[in-house]
């Protein structure tokens, strides 16, 4: 079954505030990989197999390091379940339905 | 100077492994509000003036508790910068562009 | 009734990788209001009516700023049941006694 | 280098407002991998190698599944520094030293 997961990868210490170049570059590893994403103001969304998201989630957590960073904080949160495919769409419209949308 | 929020509201124990009808509810409350927001597959991510935002956050923590559930968690990220304006399109454009998009 | 709440404050751009000087200052505020906290490794755990922690998470957010930083992210998460009360000490003694400690 | 982790793990729709037997279960997962863990009340604090803590995760992940829950929210935040080693104890110390205790 799928799983939906959200991403946010934070350098700290970097000297500058912004961090949106980090997270392009973090978008590129999905990008390579081919899979469904949502890029959002405050994370990347991700959808697949559960295995597959968490080595590119280790995958992006890694980008600042090659990029001059010393320190990252990253977030990955997860949304499995077992009784029915969960997706990027499928979260949406089912909240979207209830909004009479 | 405006700030970006992600809220993200879930019941425990409410019997049904569905939270979509709860998550529109909480929606509602920042349609009537009438503030820019962006639904995602994990979350609500609102703009505005933190305080506007941080009574609104706490109107969707408790919008489960009027349907019944007796126990939420809700997680609330603040991504606030003083030396220029975050908006939901801005930090999304500011990636973009470093993606050539 | 009491909630359990954590907070983590995570200041961006500052040049050093280190926070903990922010941090410190941080709980200084909880120290200050005299409400029950944890410090942990990865956030600070707060007991009290939902009111009066956001409003200390609100500080606790800010602090950062007044020492020179320009932006800053906090994450906050609220625990609340409403058929029970939540404090610190219960939520980790529940789970020792299922590890029959 | 270590790296300390915080992981998260919600189960919904198990018409139970109580978490902690999962919790609980999820610990021991912990205790068999003899790893350091500060358990707290708002998630599990873990030290150790990324790859090992992220099988561990996953782990903990699964473990409400095989008690009968039909969906899970898992949440792992990942804390790595490059220029130095990160520990729970050395985090929690390095705070209380500017707090002077």
């Amino acid at each position: 079954m799928t799983v939906v997961m959200e991403v946010s990868v934070v350098p700290l210490g970097t000297g500058s505030a912004s961090v949106s170049h980090y997270v392009a570059q973090c978008v590129q590893v999905l990008e390579d990989a081919g899979i469904p994403y949502q890029l959002t103001a405050m994370g990347t969304i991700l959808e697949g197999e559960l295995e597959e998201l968490l080595s590119l989630a280790r995958r992006m957590h890694a980008v600042p390091f090659s990029a001059g960073a010393v320190r990252v904080v990253t977030t990955i949160k997860i949304d499995e379940r077992r009784d029915k495919e969960l997706t990027i769409a499928g979260k949406i419209r089912a909240v979207e339905e209830k909004l009479g949308r």
